[in-house]
């Protein structure tokens, strides 16, 4: 089994390839080869499976290169985030809509469809919400980025339909708790907000307590990310596109589940100072009901506690810090 | 005004164009340059303010050099039909896809957002429709046509709402009647239906009397892509997708009115035999509501008399026919 990232350096894409060469299989398959892709990697483990591949996914002749033995399974996470493509929208437009047009065009393949699991995102509603969503709430981006993965959605279905991609889009909420670091999410402050509490750092919460967000560990993100991978036998025509389950909490929840596993008295380091355009996009996420990617397999975290305890890598159970 | 049409070649696009030159101004301003765009063109008046590019859509260098000058108003309409795009997916994909995008991207403007109308198409909802139908209903494609026509909607209202290009996307069904000849449309039949009947020869229809479908003639479909560019003062976040409002007829009320024109005695020339993949997906149309569309001003032809009179291009008043 062949199996490639595309954004593998990313912080979803390294924990999803670490996972894999952990489990070692997939599909019912070893996989003989891991392929990573990525503007630059490093830190990966010294594994014979691995294949690395530097480079841009923007670069058609690479992507010919790293697909010139095949490939069975493609994990095609690799874009620009929200913030950042709406500001440098041709950044966005050649990686987040050209690339991985360009990916999905050299990999079809009628005789022998390889799977893709396409990792889109809930920014494809837009910010307008009805008050009580489910799988078929309308799409209307808001955000460039929206529309870009709305649009390669659309390209994954009908590929699918053509019975010469295999595709699977998941749309995925904010993930969490990313690094410390400007990455252009504008969601960066649900996962800030973890690790300043788990730090015992203060933290201005650019949103109100009372604001719901959606939220996923990255754990929980790779483990849906590998189900998607596992599915089998769907049908062509087939609803190609699963909006997972998430976590509907209020930044106060989460807060909760913090003090209770951190301590009570880490609250006082966390003040508000709300953001209207966060407030807007984040802050204001309705309860969201996913019977039908239930039924394919797909997960949240399960409550805000496990959700802690995923996102930041703790172990199940743990004395209560003084 | 500098206009620019692509595909200007086709059916729609040469009455179009026509339409323009004989009105001579759009938006309240003449039209100083109409540029013509399509593969191969000729058979258009020695007019001044004509300019001729003969070539490919596709090209990227030749579409700068027909923005070279700027451009205040764009109908683009080329495309590869349904039929000849899911046959030949590659030609469909860089024609009704990417040079759409390339197009898209090219006339990006922040300061002086060009007019953009679009040729999108009712193939965005696919083959299952609901039994009633507005302009709410889910785009759904089952051909890869239909799939790059909703993927250039979702650019287009994307580029509208950053500012950069004034789009406004119609979604029109099919257009009658077209010229006899294999032009890869699987609606031919309806064009084809109505010719045989004007010129008194026999026909076997792939579709049975009891088929309902939607009917535009290209008269109708020219003022509505003029209308569309006409629309004043829409605020960036408006919607910019318009169900173009159709005229839903059986084939027999088409005939009914075919005879009315042309005698009764030419019913006996018509025969059926119906094609079970036409009948899914053409001859299942369900009454279709449109009051946006009818709001901004777009219309059908009326009734099915004035459809036969529009798409045959009779005068309004003609005495019956022997």
């Amino acid at each position: 089994m062949r199996v490639l990232i595309t954004g593998a350096n990313g912080f979803v894409g390294r924990q999803l390839a670490l996972q894999l060469l952990s489990q070692g299989s997939v599909r019912g398959c070893p996989i003989d080869s891991l392929l990573l892709l990525d503007t630059q990697l490093g830190g990966f483990p010294d594994d014979p499976r691995l294949r690395l591949y530097s480079g841009s996914v923007t670069d058609a002749a690479l992507i010919r290169r790293v697909l010139a033995d095949g490939v069975d399974i493609v994990f095609h996470l690799v874009s620009i985030p929200g913030g950042a493509a709406e500001h440098d929208y041709s950044l966005g437009y050649q990686v987040n809509l050209l690339a991985s047009l360009e990916l999905l065009d050299q990999l079809r393949n009628k005789c022998c469809p390889p799977v893709l699991v396409y990792a889109s995102s809930v920014a494809v509603y837009g910010a307008i919400l009805p008050a009580r969503m489910d799988e078929t709430a309308i799409a209307q981006p808001q955000l460039s980025y929206g529309a870009h993965k709305l649009m390669v959605e659309t390209a994954l279905c009908d590929l699918a339909r053509r019975g010469e991609v295999d595709g699977r889009a998941l749309r995925l909420p904010g993930i969490v708790a990313r690094p410390w670091q400007p990455n252009g999410l504008r969601s960066a402050f649900m996962s800030d907000l973890l690790h300043a509490f788990a730090d015992g750092q203060t933290y201005c919460c650019p949103v109100s307590p009372e604001a719901t967000a959606w939220w996923m560990s990255a754990k929980c993100c790779v483990n849906n990310l590998i189900q998607a991978a596992e599915l089998e036998g769907l049908a062509q025509d087939t609803e190609r596109v699963w909006q997972l389950p998430v976590l509907h909490l209020s930044i106060a929840q989460v807060i909760d589940a913090l003090a209770a596993r951190f301590g009570e008295v880490r609250r006082s380091l966390i003040n508000f100072a709300p953001d209207s355009d966060l407030q807007a996009l984040f802050a204001a996420h309705p309860p969201l009901k996913t019977p039908r990617a239930r039924a394919a397999g797909f997960n949240h975290d399960g409550n805000a506690a496990a959700l802690v305890r995923n996102a930041l890598n703790l172990p199940a159970k743990q004395r209560r810090a003084p």
